[in-house]
């Protein structure tokens, strides 16, 4: 069960509104990275847990925080639609140098007006949606929630690395102290998930309940052991030979790594069986019937068979 | 550009048809963590890759390998659909042991009609499908490419280690020896790619071209450091700070785990702007007019100032 | 911000396993008018309310109240999956009465390992999923929130009116007492905020902030308010005469109803402009230029112009 | 079966191209509340009605108008696309004051090129489609029809009035007398429509069918009668005690309102059974094989039970 | 405008419920090539065709056709689902041989309640749905109205095309009479159609809009003749020269076909510029700062110059 | 099995960046009709492939071919998308003639950055992406392979004219020699794809395997044959009886055409069967239980007899 807090996790109010930022800012709350994704994966992979206790309120902790995540750009998004500029307008008179270029509209107000996401006006009546900065919504494929703590572990870091980059750029693309002063906070905070992240994996390796590869209680013996190591070079050029790849021990302390220059597949060539008639799908040859249609009864004759 | 060469790179077909099977294996393919989704991502990353030399080509090499692996299952799917039979039958007579039950029919044969992916049928005709094991279509939102190597390298670990897992999974689903000789195949591959995406992280890390927290060329002056060692217990029950996260050294070396058993707020009550009048939401006070209308005339007179 | 309780709202867990059914009760999760929706829809709507405080406190209140709903749900799908069989059995020998028909194997069994979601075992590890009974992940299309408290709480009440039919659907369709237990509970709360948002709707539009037609502060005069009270028979027949919507004061009480038995076009026939040649569409009549060829160089002389 | 009449039902032509607003009005075609989501859930809800008559005819009536919408619709785009400039210019010359700021390009068509939806001049030749105002494709899962009448009247109320909002908002954004013109039309239209659908839940409340809650033909002793009538207060502060939902008679006459201002949970603490061996998720306690392996050879003995 | 008329174009109804069945012909309503493709198809392409008269209201009668196509097969699914059993019964005693075995259930009525498609009971209440047999909602990327009338008949020939196979495929998957007469009907309306757009492409040559290749309007001497004629063979082996297209006058009378046996690329490698510092991709080389830092300062400094 | 090779088939690189234009020939990779569409369609046509090999290896040459056409558009976005400025500056000072425009910027790098597609600065970091020109994702469903060859070619001829006026609309949208010449390349490929389909369709139809109507192995004796050249005129006004398609034999030399003027329905009303009252929907006549109860209790009565 969950309960609401009123005042913000942090929060510090832009400047200026900025109609086309906020567009760009919601990849941060529906985006394929967004707090959505973090928020639900947390929460599922939690709810859906048996592994040792901490985990599980682990997973809850970072999860619940991660809904105010969502709470705070939404409201970062509502001030920066205020007063947007919705109607893009016409030229005016041309006897003026500024009317002479844009008819006495601000120019700024008409990029805005035109390049903003139209849904911020539409439908959402200038609030945030579970959308990303292209206006696509949030999914659930987004999210991962496997069972496997170790594989979701990695989904987590990973998410948290995505999540950050993203932030950052954010950062960059904003001049307003206030956009910038709270995404600071959640640089920061992102900062903390990656390395909670690289410790849950430590801590759960020393657990003994996983390790690579993953999943670490299918018995080895069981896949085919001779390509476990092997980099197969399926381009010209090998400047991939160079890399950690390609050689030493592998990072599982269990094989080692060979570069195989000139891969030459080990299967045979596919032979998909014929088509079931009733289907209608074209074989191999043509059925003849006798009487030389393109289009033989075949089905009657099945249906008796059938 | 690409060649491709007839034979397969590994292959076993199944021993016999299985339609049920035929569904569920296309999660290998085309679902969230199918050889889809690592093919286009690794050649997207390959393609976009401004790193050294070394990375882009390994990118390709592996992105190419995975074109492969959608070709191998596509082969064993239409094995697996050889002549399913795509009609539930009708019951039939109840006179013997077998009719009294199903009426003359398969039991085996009427699920596997009933329980099949219908599109294998209609739409495919007992091909294999760029969809998932509930029949939803691999979507672009599926693959990562970020530009960042750090980010990415770490979106591949985790996306070999699901596909893994799941390969692990489909193989304990099924008795057919062709199927599971298959599998061990691509499981062990799986477990080259993990090993190889962790050798990948070494290598980037040592280059000095990336590092804990990412992206590392952004400064971390400018997020907010006091927060970004923290573990905020957002939950009753404290389990959570048992882990390596809620203690000692950060594991990127900079900072020192702290628990906040009880975390409050620092941020300020949200003070949304009022809506703009153009776009009719509702406001904190009513609009009066003069009239006692609860539709007064705003919007003509909006018209004039805008 | 939000903070977590480990009980949960409410719970009875079932009593036996049933993967077919635990797909099934996906809907209530992550279909239209799941769990999720719900949540997501309140609390953005919370998060973007302008209006008066006790709405906005309302919103998020229920919002966070249906967190716990997904929570509750998501543990009940974890115990219906508990040793789910997920692979589909083999035929075995036929000397035994049931050997003949199932060769061996519990049928229930057979079946349920047929027909439940794949990606409850390969994906999800027996988990709940984001997603609703057919695998189609949730997404944000499914929410609501327009800034006007009105045109919300209608969409509200009709979200719980769904809601509650949906789970009295799955209620019936089950006889396991733990389910129907927890059912009748989520029920119960469905009735409770089909009453709220009925009072919420009356509170509003005593408030004289809105009321029908929906937005009410769209001057009236500005629509063609000749047509805002016909009925338009378009089909033959004309039972639709019958209803309250084809005569009387109409429910806003500012017209009458009409029924338009043979409704004409006022308007004229379309004539949509000629394709520019850039864009290369079928314009109405060819275009001559004097050489007789169907690809006439329109490209470059247009450049010039252009 | 359907006819079609080539005049439309009301028209006035834009009297300027404006390919931004032919993006933004997208949204009343292919939104979530757009002319094809009310055609289809009128439609679907019509053929799938099994209720008296006048219901299923009345339903027919008002989605066969509504097919004529997006005709009006597309139509207006094809008129608003009209010559849109589709190439974003180069800068020119630097010499005039123009010059100096845009290259002797016009500004406005500049920003229209930029920013106008690019599908309409690649994919549809400057023709309307079946997409909203982000470009995002209309989908079946935008509709309603769920067989039972009054929830499915709630949700065709909510939808005209979203619809309307949106016509509104579209209205206030445009300062064209023909697209004004033809919305005043459909906005009048919306006026009717949400008074028919306020008199249809009348009428059909009258006849005894169905009343709140929906589905009103559930025993109501069947549900946890304690909870059904409770405001639970989930988030700090209690503005939301002050709303007609949280005290008096509830709306459905069959009881009394009650706030709990204190929310506790009435359920115990999530006990999700123990991982299936076979699908390798992480087990509360490390299975221990005696070898101290991480891989213990789990699967071939599993197999020889299963 | 439209009008609806109440008697289908054509109908039988099937003789025996079937939800099995009615899952599978969503397909032939919501899926790619359902009847909601052709009809959005066929009405968007008249709406925007800008062609002769004859095509636009060729377009129109057989796009309003479609709309009643849809109408015929939501009647059908409406009888298939009729008293379909929704509860997957538990077994009961095992005393008897039925019982032995199922429990005492029908085994038919058990399986269809498991595999049927969960929506039709919880979401339409045994209602056709927009969706296609896996429950994938139709969406508006399934139709094509590009404004060039050849490339619109080609596109329809192959979506009947398409059409006519699907609905074979569905009439030989059915024992039943009504639904077999009934598709039948479906399938001779499919063979008008495909002719129907095969004499349209004839007939819009003939009138000389447009030929091979399309769009004839662009000049063919812009594009690079030289490899316009090539056959490039990608793959080893070499049957592909059998074809028509290896060798030979080329289709459209205006080159002679070329088969390349060993295809080398004409283009250099590719050189991706090096990544903006303000996006924090991953560049070629390391930027050196001077401190070894791998967090440089880049972005303070590239502020201030930006 | 597939190699890669280090150079592209074609590339004239950009002369200047375009973010603008990037966005835009995003359509070109992941819309309806990209490459990523004739790719995997081809791909997954020759993998499912049944029918002679030179069908089999030359849909496997092309769809080899098409990666490589991704790569060359992917490269070609990097540099469009080099330096893009990601930041819409601030207006500066006014006491210019230009800053009293736009405050010192560069109006067309304002445009730009307000313009582009947000993600390819947030998500990609300056590189392209699996999706469309608004951002919506490729998916699955925007693939075709049925297993009929007919069916398939004439889809991919089809797609191959989509992809050729889509290729042409966007060398008529730019002025930038490198662009227009790496398109000039692209658009001489669809020329010969397009006629390399018309060639398929012609061998196979003179192998005999397939002809009109599509599948022509079903007997034509079992769909009604009385509607299979008819015309219906669903609209008023009778322009359409001058086509091609309305008289004369029909194009499958199987019978002639008909124009039928004032098509009438051949089939009853439709009378959908009553709800199971499990499911709550709403039945014709009121369910009386003797209480006069609007809520009878059903359920109870009906699970016992179930």
């Amino acid at each position: 069960m969950f309960y609401h807090q009123k005042k913000l996790q942090y929060f510090k109010p832009p400047q200026k509104p900025d109609a086309v930022y906020a567009m760009k800012i919601q990849e941060l709350i529906g985006g394929t990275f967004g707090e959505m994704t973090v928020m639900m994966q947390y929460l599922f992979q939690g709810w859906n847990c048996r592994g040792p206790a901490k985990y599980r309120d682990m997973l809850l902790d970072i999860g619940t925080e991660e809904i105010g995540h969502i709470e705070m750009l939404a409201t970062m998004i509502a001030h920066l639609l205020d007063k947007a500029p919705v109607k893009v307008q016409e030229e005016g008179a041309k006897d003026a140098v500024v009317g002479a270029v844009m008819g006495g509209t601000n120019p700024r107000e008409m990029i805005m007006a035109a390049a903003m996401n139209p849904q911020h006006a539409i439908v959402s009546g200038l609030g945030a949606m579970p959308a990303d900065s292209v206006g696509f919504p949030w999914n659930g494929r987004f999210i991962v929630a496997s069972g496997n703590l170790m594989a979701d572990f990695r989904s987590n870091l990973h998410a948290e690395t995505q999540g950050r980059l993203q932030a950052v750029r954010m950062y960059e693309m904003s001049d307003d102290p206030g956009v910038k002063d709270t995404l600071s906070f959640m640089i920061a905070r992102d900062t903390m998930h990656q390395n909670q992240w690289e410790a849950a994996i430590e801590d759960l390796q020393q657990s003994g309940l996983e390790s690579t590869p993953v999943p670490s209680s299918f018995p080895l013996e069981l896949e085919k052991r001779e390509v476990a190591y092997q980099f197969w070079n399926h381009s010209d050029g090998n400047e991939s030979a160079e890399g950690r790849w390609a050689k030493g021990r592998s990072m599982d302390g269990k094989g080692e790594f060979q570069y195989i220059e000139h891969p030459q597949p080990l299967g045979p060539e596919p032979q998909p069986p014929q088509p079931d008639p009733k289907l209608h799908g074209t074989p191999q040859h043509r059925q003849t019937d006798g009487n030389g249609s393109s289009a033989p009864p075949l089905v009657d004759r099945i249906n008796i068979r059938s």
